[in-house]
């Protein structure tokens, strides 16, 4: 990736470096911690999320520092002399565990370890979730969407409704996700994201009439893919008869229209009639693409009304993932010179997992995902999984194949895992959804994929528990 | 502000780039254009929005440019040469028309005009929205938040949770909207932002027990508005008497504990609890201020449960507008070489408005937002206003008080507004919130405040239409 902008080691929450100032006064600030990430909750009601963002993660701690530049403005805010010297000289020095960008992961799960100085996984933090948190959360609403376009075309156009400067994650997410597509030109310029062209209103306004304008952009611009936008003035009656007249022109030059596009009013009932005047008019290879505030949901209803559509374009429900704007990452410390350590809550469902751990997914005979085991790091044997939460819960994984899914991706601040293209992120995301089982990636009250804890690890945690009751 | 990152001018969606090389081979790159952003709806189903981002947006496109890099990209997507020896000599040097920052502006007014050479106005279409929608709705976002607090504290704290990297913008759009401090350090070094420090669990963590942690805090911390974290163990059979001890060892010291923090729970049930054992201790004066899931209506609800609470952390939910995740601002061609245009929709509502426009507010006699009057450019006075959409409904503004709410704020690409700081911009909004009657600020089916039209634009506009039926 090329370099994105350099001051990036502030982009974090201040009292992270005033708490980070106030372990170096304490002399704790190179205590060796291990920190868990992991969401709470799958978004979007559903029943699965799908790992990104990782790749810009690792490229920006690779390069982690404070210039001149930030260091003076901190030093503006009240931080001290000896601390701010400590940080011209701090590198990014620890260990990543992660999976493979696209991987399937599910909510309580640790999906990423990071051991290091307690300082420098400190600082990360935010940035972290940041990352992870947005990039995963559209890559999941892209992969949703993927489920109800199966073949077909989905293109990511949402750039100019993002929460801005998100488009560029956005875009990214939704092709590893599963689009096939982006407007999102930085995107390209930036991740190698495939760009999408198509035309706009305002060519068609620039003319006099709309046939006029349909000609012209014909002659101006690269006639692979070509799509005429219809419904600048009225879609049936004149957008439309003036798309096939250039089509039929189109095939005598030698040519071929891609498709149309419907951008507003009913596309259900707009797209049979269009069908039909493209059918009548020897067009049936002219596709019909519709954009207009559509998601997964939107697209399930146009194909039960069997309209007749070959392409989406995906916009602002994308791009702002609609129904679950955030994910609920956090980043939570398991372990604090070698001793487990956790954060308990009220809330029983929000404590976290102490110690260094591990996770491991199982498969079942036929190779599906079964089940997902949280193990400390040094036990090589899981008999029986147990739920977190609910008493006398838990299931036998004995004998079953495994995958280890956290894998050191940097080792001491050095990156370990190899750059990969996004269409090799985005093979391996479809890839690994094929193993999930259907009943999990409903979009109403999908099954709920179970992740359990090891005998061993829950020891750990009701050691710590037992010193504190919270009930 | 300083720089951000300097290939912005890539950040246009592929189509508006492929459009311009059409209008470059056509010879209309050129033609003159004004362009109108509105947006249709208020977010939240609110009865305003705040205005903001603008001063990014100048800062941008003041220096707006191809460089070689990006040219080069743009020449591997197939773009023509000529057309990017265009766009490498290509400087921007448009008109912008535009309110402060921090106005409060209704849907359907335009509430920027943009005038300028086809192109270039073309190519700043999705840096405009995505700028001006984004920031525009965080603040209004933030300015319900404050509405609901009141004088009491009310911190932006969002920013792990932000649609990366939006916590730039949102964080500013948060103090511009209402917030008194941020905890986003870069938003504080790009913006002057005020900034927020606070307690971490992990602090707690990393200590043997919570008293001996809040002690060594009170050691390593800048004393002023020092807050506790009490909920990393147990709020309040641990947490408060820890962080009363600590606050009487403070006074003893001739300190004063600012503030506890609850995170976590039943904060009205927790936060009575904690007040009670305060002000038994004799601790009137420590503030309590929580954090969890906030937004305006839970802070009412807070509120109306008598939660004594002084001030309040906002997260997810304001940094990415829970409830509205995008403003639906769009960017619509409204004259083409001095000619009317306009987008024409299957919607009525939809319909854009043609002609190159201003934008007057009527106040009524106490000196109260009345009612804003879209008006011809050349016009100079206005009696009555129509409803754009509804037959027959109009109100008579004749002799009321105006303001011109669309001033210069860019000529010829030069920047005419001068710089703001971050709390002058703040300080405005809340002014002319003051000036806004109760019942649009409402959250409940708030009062619709009336945009019309004047007689002249009415008949611009329906020449037009009456050549396109679309009913």
């Amino acid at each position: 990736m090329r370099k994105l902008f350099d001051k990036l080691s502030l982009y974090t929450d201040f009292y992270a470096l005033a708490l980070s100032q106030g372990l170096f006064y304490q002399q704790k600030h190179e205590d060796r911690v291990v920190f868990d990430y992991y969401f709470r909750t799958n978004p979007f009601d559903g029943g699965y999320v799908i790992f990104a963002g990782l790749e810009n993660l690792i490229d920006i701690v690779e390069n982690y520092q404070y210039d001149t530049d930030t260091l003076r403005y901190l030093r503006e805010q009240g931080l001290y002399e000896p601390f701010l010297e400590y940080l011209a000289n701090m590198k990014f020095r620890a260990n990543i565990y992660a999976p493979q960008e696209g991987e399937v992961v599910f909510a309580t799960a640790p999906v990423m370890r990071v051991e290091g100085n307690f300082i420098e996984v400190q600082l990360i933090e935010t940035l972290l979730l940041n990352l992870i948190n947005f990039q995963s959360l559209i890559a999941t609403k892209a992969s949703r969407v993927r489920q109800v376009v199966g073949d077909r075309l989905f293109i990511d156009f949402g750039l100019r409704r993002a929460q801005a400067w998100s488009g560029m994650h956005a875009s990214r997410a939704a092709i590893i996700g599963g689009a096939d597509l982006s407007s999102n030109t930085l995107g390209g310029y930036y991740h190698g994201l495939p760009l999408w062209n198509t035309m706009a209103h305002t060519w068609v306004q620039s003319f006099d009439d709309e046939l006029t304008a349909f000609r012209k952009y014909v002659d101006s611009q690269p006639n692979e893919q070509l799509i005429l936008l219809v419904d600048t003035y009225n879609t049936l009656q004149i957008g439309m008869p003036n798309a096939i007249t250039v089509a039929k022109e189109m095939e005598k030059a030698g040519k071929r229209l891609f498709a149309v596009r419907l951008d507003s009013g009913d596309l259900a009932y707009l797209s049979k009639k269009a069908r039909k005047m493209l059918d009548e008019a020897d067009l049936a290879y002219v596709k019909i693409i519709v954009t207009n505030q559509l998601d997964e949901y939107l697209i399930r209803s146009l194909d039960l009304q069997k309209a007749p559509i070959d392409g989406f374009g995906i916009g602002t429900k994308l791009i702002t993932a609609h129904g679950a704007s955030a994910l609920d990452g956090v980043f939570k410390m398991s372990l604090y010179n070698n001793k487990p350590s956790m954060k308990i809550s009220n809330d029983l469902f929000k404590n976290s997992l102490p110690g260094r751990k591990k996770l491991w997914r199982f498969f079942d005979k036929e190779g599906y995902f079964y089940r997902d085991g949280i193990l400390l790091y040094e036990e090589n044997e899981c008999e029986t999984l147990y739920s977190a939460v609910f008493a006398n819960q838990y299931t036998h994984v004995s004998g079953l194949p495994y995958e280890n899914i956290l894998q050191p991706v940097m080792e001491n601040g050095k990156r370990l895992m190899e750059k990969k293209t996004i269409q090799q992120i985005k093979a391996y995301a479809q890839q690994r959804l094929t193993l999930l089982p259907e009943e999990h990636k409903r979009f109403e009250n999908p099954h709920t994929y179970k992740v359990g804890i090891s005998a061993s690890l829950r020891n750990v945690r009701d050691d710590i528990l037992q010193k504190h009751r919270n009930w």
